[in-house]
């Protein structure tokens, strides 16, 4: 599980027998619920529910993908990993993967790209500084430079 | 469809092939939403929700149910009804039914029990009269007596 | 946490924080999906879905309803637990509990009646002797009659 | 509506009010649900479906993404619009569009790589000729060249 090892979330969730679909396997959709869980966390971790609360600045996920490198079935047990890439100046890019107990392999990789918006003044607005930190700080920790920052 | 006739709430539904589960059936969890379609639909008739927003008095879902009459699978378009079968002070029983197109015949029955809270005082409360009247118009408008009030 | 020891079925869940819906409350829905969590999970320890691919008799949930005790949020970890109530020829009655971290209590109380089906056959049939003595063990070792067979 | 008219799929869908997350918008994860609505529509349209019962051979989804342009919110009705852009040999490129009826604009663009894949051989394969005329057809009748295929 080398690529996991520099993901700052990483966290094991059971696959859900009626996460699967008419095909057999997890449905498409479930996976972005995945990536939205190590999401989550990333934003506990990084105080980021919290400042939203506080100051009215929170983020948007502006656009979001996934490329699926194998089919996932019941029973299984997933480790869902997530960081973030890059930081621009109102933006950040998150990766996120999803990798299988049972096939000991990655199984789905993703990005999403998260903005930040004021929700008084109704438009996008910078990073807040403190979670640019907090970012940083979550990162370095895994030994990512975390940016490259724009 | 002699049954739906006195349903105040009926309305049309495409089954969603993601709705399937891996028994190649709409999940049983799926009902609950087809339920709290029906639900929303009536709140909105009844004025439920702009109630809410203005006296902060509001319904929960204190319990519910479903028997699954028949499977329903992918293509399929469902009639989803609707109505209040009884109310009591702070109370009122909803009854739900599926009907499939497919089938020709009623693929699920369900009720609930909704609760009036009042979310200022953390309470429980009576169901307000605008929308036991309301309920009453509806119900009646159906033929239903919507009540035999206990 | 005493009345969940008797449970054959007791499994950790963390809330997911898109199971939540406009309320901020996990959706009624979910628990749906929480009780057929532990239903799986039963059915994987007696042995069910290998014993219905073997011999085309499997399981179908006729009717289930849920009682709502206590809104749920995210953060939280759920204690979900299934277990088999009573038995009668040809189904079963399974009680469902999920208990609250946060709240150190249970939120959520459920049942499912579980029919057995002859999918050759296409018709009802006897719970297979090889299913109900797996599931008298399974309860038997929880110091459950697990039945009072009807 | 007029990017809409040069998609074969193109269907009313209304917001389910249990969609909504905490943040009271339509979750990111639906998104790909009615994008999956859309492809499931066009496979049936274009008979792949049958064709995979027949042959084995069906699609399988590689990798999908979803801008998202505004939040959506019950109640509303969308248009949900499918189409396939490009073809190569073993694989062709869906486009996605999602328009709010409320806000009258598109609210998500989408897209999907769907890749074709023989069950029997458990491998990739090419796209069988009767699937590639379906689609040539829907896509013409559009007036689109459904391809400048590689």
């Amino acid at each position: 599980m080398e690529p996991l090892k520099n993901y700052p979330i990483r966290f094991q969730q059971d696959v859900v027998w009626g996460d699967m679909d008419a095909f057999q396997h997890v449905n498409n959709t479930v996976f972005f619920r995945y990536f939205e869980d190590s999401r989550m966390a990333y934003f506990e971790k990084a105080g980021v529910m919290e400042f939203m609360q506080e100051s009215g600045k929170g983020p948007i996920l502006a656009s979001t993908q996934c490329r699926f490198k194998a089919p996932v079935s019941y029973p299984d047990r997933l480790t869902l990993a997530g960081r973030v890439e890059t930081m621009g100046s109102d933006r950040f890019v998150m990766k996120y993967l999803v990798f299988s107990d049972k096939l000991q392999r990655i199984v789905a990789e993703g990005e999403g790209i998260v903005v930040y918006y004021d929700y008084q003044a109704s438009m996008k607005c910078d990073i807040p500084s403190a979670i640019r930190e907090a970012i940083v700080t979550l990162e370095s920790e895994c030994g990512n430079q975390a940016g490259g920052f724009e």
